[in-house]
């Protein structure tokens, strides 16, 4: 992974990326991240077995577009220190999921309980920080105006697979107008550590997708006659790889409850 | 404008922009300049009185997306020395095409005898750069497939108007796959003095375009049922806007006779 040095603020009180996750930590904010910490870089949480973290770093680097792999630790070790210095992964979420054999276990706040010394923490780049430079340049996230979830959907594009991890690519759907598709596409390849540029643009049916209106996961958004169907690869990808293999124990974060990092949006911009 | 400093080959020979251009001025080669010197730019061509320089060169400024200018000369000078060091603008196209009020009265192989020490020349960049990038990434221009002229319409983007010049964006549409789409959006992109990136993509009727079987300029070409259609900026707009405006007399290439520059396409490229 290359990554830019970390750029630290340098006034004594903390930043709005760790004041979210002392907050967390703290039982302070509960719920969804978004909007927390603006600016801030948000990251879908994977965390499973040393048996399978070689493979799923490897299908990480193999699907950069729907797994942008941005930090990972050590084996047992809570900290990430690419994304943030005072971070302690097992409480730093508002909640979790964990799964046994596949199945849905429990949701807690705090997974310190449950932490082993074998397992490894995988931090993957999420819309949320190109959905930011879209909106900055003025282009209207409609889901968010909404307060709805993106629509995403299991498509025909299949993954490379490494090792157990395979399956299709989930990819999440954003409503534009030609010229803010196109001014889309521009900005979000700036971003390739956070999704990139969409993977398919108009024509859902050529990768998949029978029926726009019935996303697979998130909610259903109108596409109105003047606008494309937008389609960037998406995080859930991953949890939806880790399903199908049923590992027989992982941690995922529960969904809109994201580790926020140290690092700014705008340091993951390529130029 | 602010261009790179010009790179010289080394070598003794001509290089092969010099080359085509001496092969022109000496008649030994007439027709089209497609294909001719791969790797240099082209450009469109228009010489106005000085009277009408000014709000041309502001009009191009104004509309850089279908008017680029990539060189301008001195008025009454041949030279345009921002492109080539052994220019003579009168005698290096292969073909011309001469107007007096609106009315084409010639299509001369040499216009040194209509010269004027007023006349100011404009070069415009043109698609062959960007078609030439886009083919090295392995994306097919159907158009040069099929031996035929790229399809160019009258849209419903009205320029922004300088002094007597005003009128539609002409622009010219290449059918591509949404993934070849999202592709040339990137590649075209690089090179905003030959055009950038698309103006619109799928959707023709949002610009004006009732029929896209039927261009304005150019050759139909087939749009498949797994295709976008996708729009650029087109050098035609100026020629079309200084129709409208009948000058008492200027001077354009013959289409698809353009001029060829020492300059190289890479170095057009902004990243």
């Amino acid at each position: 992974m290359a990554i830019t040095p970390m750029r630290r603020d340098d006034t004594a009180a903390p930043h709005r990326g760790l004041a979210a996750r002392l907050a967390i930590r703290a039982g302070a904010h509960r719920g969804p991240t978004s909007g927390l910490a603006p600016g801030y870089v948000q990251g879908n949480l994977a965390i499973l077995p040393k048996a399978l973290a070689a493979d799923f770093l490897r299908f990480c680097q193999l699907n950069p577009k729907p797994c942008p792999l941005i930090g990972s630790s050590a084996p047992g070790d809570w900290r990430v220190p690419a994304l943030a210095q005072d971070l302690d992964i097992r409480t730093d979420l508002p909640r979790y999921r964990i799964w046994r054999n596949g199945e849905l276990v429990a949701e807690p706040e705090d997974i310190r309980d449950v932490w082993r010394d074998d397992l490894v923490s995988f931090v993957i780049g999420c819309s949320f920080s190109f959905e930011e430079a879209l909106m900055a340049d003025g282009i209207e996230m409609r889901h968010i105006v909404r307060g709805s979830n993106v629509p995403m959907y299991r498509t025909s594009i299949a993954t490379s697979e490494a090792g157990p991890f395979h399956g299709p690519m989930v990819v999440s759907m954003r409503p534009m107008t030609p010229a803010n598709a196109i001014r889309a596409i521009q900005i979000t390849t700036r971003f390739p550590s956070v999704h990139g540029a969409p993977v398919h643009i108009g024509k859902p049916e050529m990768i998949g997708i029978k029926d726009i209106a019935k996303p697979d996961y998130g909610d259903a958004i109108e596409v109105r006659g003047d606008e494309l169907p937008v389609f960037w690869a998406c995080g859930v990808t991953p949890q939806s790889v880790i399903a199908t293999v049923k590992p027989d124990f992982c941690i995922t974060h529960y969904p809109g409850s994201m580790l926020v990092t140290d690092r700014k949006n705008t340091e993951f911009a390529i130029m």
